[in-house]
């Protein structure tokens, strides 16, 4: 028996009706996501119309409550909202993959209880899981433990439901467990510190834990290395790329609206106007070519992910490294792509498209900040190595 | 009721069967590959493996003694071929198009005497097309026609059984007939002057017609402007998409055996050999990435021109555009990504793979070669001003 | 007679003194560069400085009152500069073309009275002159003119202490008029709206102009083509150059500290330090090679403007288009490197380095937002038309 | 007293004489340039070229018979003779260095004999010391040593008057030493085993060496690592930087000649000709602005390697870095623009300049082939590490 709660594939009913939903959502999000990006408040109104919209729950089998969504509709939602608001995208990305961790490290007998827990409250799971920082650590302590420790980059943390934590047993523990600790529960606290270039609504501040209680039944398991479990990685980078690549689709939209709203043409050109000179239709058609493979590619693993997760306990070794290389492709021309439109639509925008009012920059802010996850030459040695030896990076967080 | 021979998709199995013959087939071309570039002859055997292999039949519906093959199939072949002989590959493709006109110029009425006809001699189709040069004429005489004049780059021509020609109908005519001529009827003349840097094997000389008779049963029909018909030139290019990916993908091929034979490592390197060298892998990654989301837009791309070819006569002037503009896109990643392959893999391959024996320049003379077919900063310039205006340009073979 | 105040080259003693004197203000600006760009208040003590330290009135020749310098010298100024803040970078190099149309534009016997009020003042000249907007208009009004119109992008006008103006004699006037505007005359107006992405201390807003009163000694000349006066685009762009070089330069030094500052290595590396991270250092190598080699041009190009401008009315057409031509060339790469250096340094700086207290961004928003002052394809084509065929552009504010 | 013979800087009007001279050669080596590449025979018309020029005995000093030339004036020659036939810019390039080892090497009171006798014959000095092999050997026989061992890569030997040999002493000798052998030394063989894509004339062959005697008088001394002789590595590269630039230069000549003779324009474009194009003029002006940096700073390091080489043993460590470091940001520049422009010049030259009697492709395939000489990534590396921390590479024949 297969231990997965997802099926293999949406049928194109259930891809429509939920891409119409992360649209709408992200309509919304984008009538002020510049006046947010400044104000730079934690993101409250926004992570509402997630849980209002169903996103929240889309990946929840229908058995606990939830609308039995497959990983690839909840990646394109993913994908639409990055369009029009990165941040909340990240956020959304990143809570399929935490909520997951139910399935990824949690016993079967015990879905049932959190899968409903978290339909019930629509929660949104942050994390305290970046794996640059030191260990947080679980000591023992009666039936349970205490948690001690700091992690930045916590995404969704501050502003989520519950959050996932990873943290070492003991001081001289090699086991790290993953448990989940609600928001408001004593002596965890957020730092606040959360003021970066781009994804500034993402709630990715600090985390400190301060002698946190941790029950039993807070425990989820044990974080390990069989192929199944450690999907999370390939999900999480596969989350990324449709992140960079909505922002690369979001960055063109504006970029072509700026175009058309342009007075007359350059002088030295033979167009009447801007949007007809050969130039600027050469760099958007340059641009959108390279989206469009990217996008091909995004799709094509949004679906082979959907039938990976879907084979439970009978995914084996070699089907994880398929994915997790394929994912790194992908990762790697996502973010190429992505970096490439952000930084170079401006050539075709003019001069009054730097005006401040016009936000024009936060595409690049945006996918320059989140691009700095993880280095992009070590997802190029991934591949390579693979392809040159077989060679296969070991299992970790990025990898 | 739509106007097309051809239907929907092919089976996983009708695609996985010929998938196996065009490996099997650019097996065989691979063994000697590089010494056949190097003599330029014309090629003869090799078009016979196409033809014992079913290849040059696979896309004749069965019930006029073909294979009943798909598009999708046929461009899959081209890429496979490709990765072993580009030559051929291109023939292979130029055929499948040329053939066609049967379908896009001519009646169905006289659908099964070409399709028979061509089953049954396995005939491979060349042309005399090319728009760049003057056109041919053809005067009046009697019932059919003398035709007269001279193409260059008359790809598989001169090997082909027969030549597709479009010739404009006496000196004002406005209008362009296709129509068919066997290899060897009086007045066709084959120049020989094929001697280029690349695509060598692919019989791209000039021909002269001189008072060549054409029946009226040679004329398949005229060359007009509706969509259906039109679709030949997004299929021609998709062929090119598919060339070049298949080149890209045996350059790299190629360059991996290349850098496992290397010696040792770079003295400056902490590697023990070049293959873990991560600049090396970096590299492979790198080239590797972009060759991923270049096949996976090609993918969906045969894949949707199987779906459009299937509506016949019901394909819509915006079917056309979306086609055009979605193949354009694949064009401009195809061609970039397949010259900077071929190009780079020699930064990893090392000095001893420019020896003239190991002809790693072969992927490069080939796709530098034919990607001088139309220049791609056009192809962008299309894209781009379907995306900023709507506009689309003028129906041409180039577009 | 040679109609030029400037004489040479500068002696090695000249040029390493006043780079010394950029340093230091730029040491000083590089205190709270980052601080004052989000204050985005109209800079003063900026100013003061470039006044205090000499650098307003470097060009100034010493029978004038000034410092005798040379163009080479004032432009390695502004490269200085603009490593620690390019908006003052560009109020200077803006300046010194600004004061220079006392040559450009007026007459000898007038180079006196405005030489040396100007040096006097330690004047800074804005401009409003950015040929985009519609001309601004000279209605002849007793002995002089009323001036109406409004200019955007008019850097240095709102704090400079007189602005150059370009403005049409009449209605239907063919020529134009360069004028020379005090600060508080009675009829001018800044509009304050200067709010940009980058180059936010440059004063840069728009300003209008109410039935301004231009009296006759109030215009220097007119604006004609014949090659020395129209000097002044190729030293506009050779200004250009130099900031952008200097930003180029700036980035990288930023993020050589920030390297060095961080953390441990990347897990899947085998260095011991991020500064060691073959990967890191590639990039840093890469981007030093391409900043080295716009440094040689944009010195060489420096070296010639100080030869052809000390040429005065010598100066033939032939010599302005090569001066012309080389600068184009000085500027594409000088715009494209320095927008990739500030583009791309952070992917060797880490995640880190987005906080937006680091302030890693303002390199990339100076450059971005001012490279956006006339497109980089117009400066190939410029370039590779005459290479071609020898044609040379319209003369204009921007060729 | 320094060690060197060589003075400061040229006169311009040795620059300008040895231009006209490697002008005039390039220009006899141009005429049959692509059909003695097809050829792939030794060169010996072509090197008499360079013996009756002049060109061979330019570095040598006056007193010794030679020219008195400069380094900078030999390493422009190099890279006009490369616009034309870079093979022989190569062999060139080398010969010079090979000849230095006179200096680098030997006991001053040496130089009269070796540079007389060079001088007098008008040698061309090959080498056999490619680093990548091993060691060749010298076994003590007598008062010299007998020499044993196989160097591929053994550019002018086999074509050259002597042959620069550099040898392990004795089998488990840390000593190496340089020594001097003529061509028809007994036990010297030339494999004649050069036919590679590119560079085919600069007798690049294997040379192998079989009880060869050497004599004590053969011997110019022990290669060893202080700073001055071991500029000869910098020195190298820097001749590569040349020879890359001139066929970049090379490479835009011939496409403009190419594309002014292309007939009619691109269908969809609006111009009349080709050369009109505004793609076309776009991609000459990117590849010439590319160029023109490389160039100010080739000519950069060709100034400063004369000053540097003047000082002789006054040389440090120090100023041995800087060249080494600001000579290698010159050869990924040199590098990676020759390569972009040889790749891309087919862009704008059209489809019949893949002819095979066009020769295009000579460029591509000359830089292509001689810059696998070394990986530009590890040029990077030196960079960047510099740049970082400090570190300087260890010196070897690549750095």
């Amino acid at each position: 028996m297969t231990r997965t709660p997802w099926t293999t594939l949406p049928t194109d009913d259930e891809t429509d009706r939920w891409d119409a939903v992360a649209e709408e959502t992200g309509r919304l999000l984008a009538t002020d996501a510049l006046a947010r990006d400044r104000a730079n408040a934690e993101p409250a109104a926004e992570l509402k119309l997630l849980k209002d919209s169903g996103l929240a729950n889309l990946l929840i089998p229908r058995q606990f409550g939830g609308h039995g969504g497959h990983w690839s509709t909840g990646l394109r939602a993913v994908r639409i909202l990055a369009r029009h608001d990165a941040s909340i995208a990240q956020i959304l990305s990143y809570h399929y993959c935490n909520q997951a961790s139910i399935v990824f490290f949690g016993d079967p007998s015990r879905w049932e209880h959190w899968f409903s827990a978290s339909a019930r409250g629509s929660w949104l799971w942050g994390d305290a899981v970046n794996p640059v920082d030191p260990d947080l650590v679980l000591t023992p302590d009666g039936p349970g433990y205490r948690l001690n420790g700091r992690k930045r980059f916590a995404t969704g943390a501050s502003t989520g439901d519950v959050t996932l934590v990873m943290a070492a047993e003991g001081e001289a523990g090699a086991r790290v467990l993953a448990s989940v600790v609600e928001h408001d529960r004593d002596g965890v606290e957020f730092a606040g510190d959360w003021d970066a270039l781009g994804q500034r609504l993402s709630a990715s501040g600090s985390v400190d834990f301060h002698d946190v209680a941790i029950r039993p039944e807070d425990v989820l398991g044990e974080v390990g290395d069989e192929p199944y479990s450690t999907l999370v990685t390939p999900g999480v980078q596969l989350g990324f790329a449709n992140l960079y690549l909505g922002i690369a689709e979001g960055a063109l939209a504006r970029a072509r609206e700026l175009t058309l709203q342009r007075r007359g043409a350059w002088l030295l050109g033979t167009a009447e106007h801007y949007s007809r000179d050969p130039f600027v239709q050469r760099v958007f058609g340059e641009l959108l070519s390279r989206t469009a493979a990217v996008e091909a590619l995004a799709d094509r693993w949004n679906t082979r992910f959907d039938r990976v997760i879907a084979r439970g306990a009978d995914v084996t070794a070699a089907d994880r490294t398929e994915a997790e290389i394929g994912i790194a492709k992908l990762k790697v021309v996502a973010t190429e792509t992505a970096l490439d439109v952000a930084h170079r639509v401006f050539e075709v925008t003019g001069s009054s498209s730097a005006r401040s009012d016009v936000g024009l920059d936060l595409y690049w802010r945006n996918v320059r900040t989140h691009s700095l996850h993880d280095p992009v030459d070590y997802k190029k040695l991934e591949v390579g190595a693979n392809y040159l030896t077989g060679d296969v990076q070991p299992i970790t967080l990025y990898t």
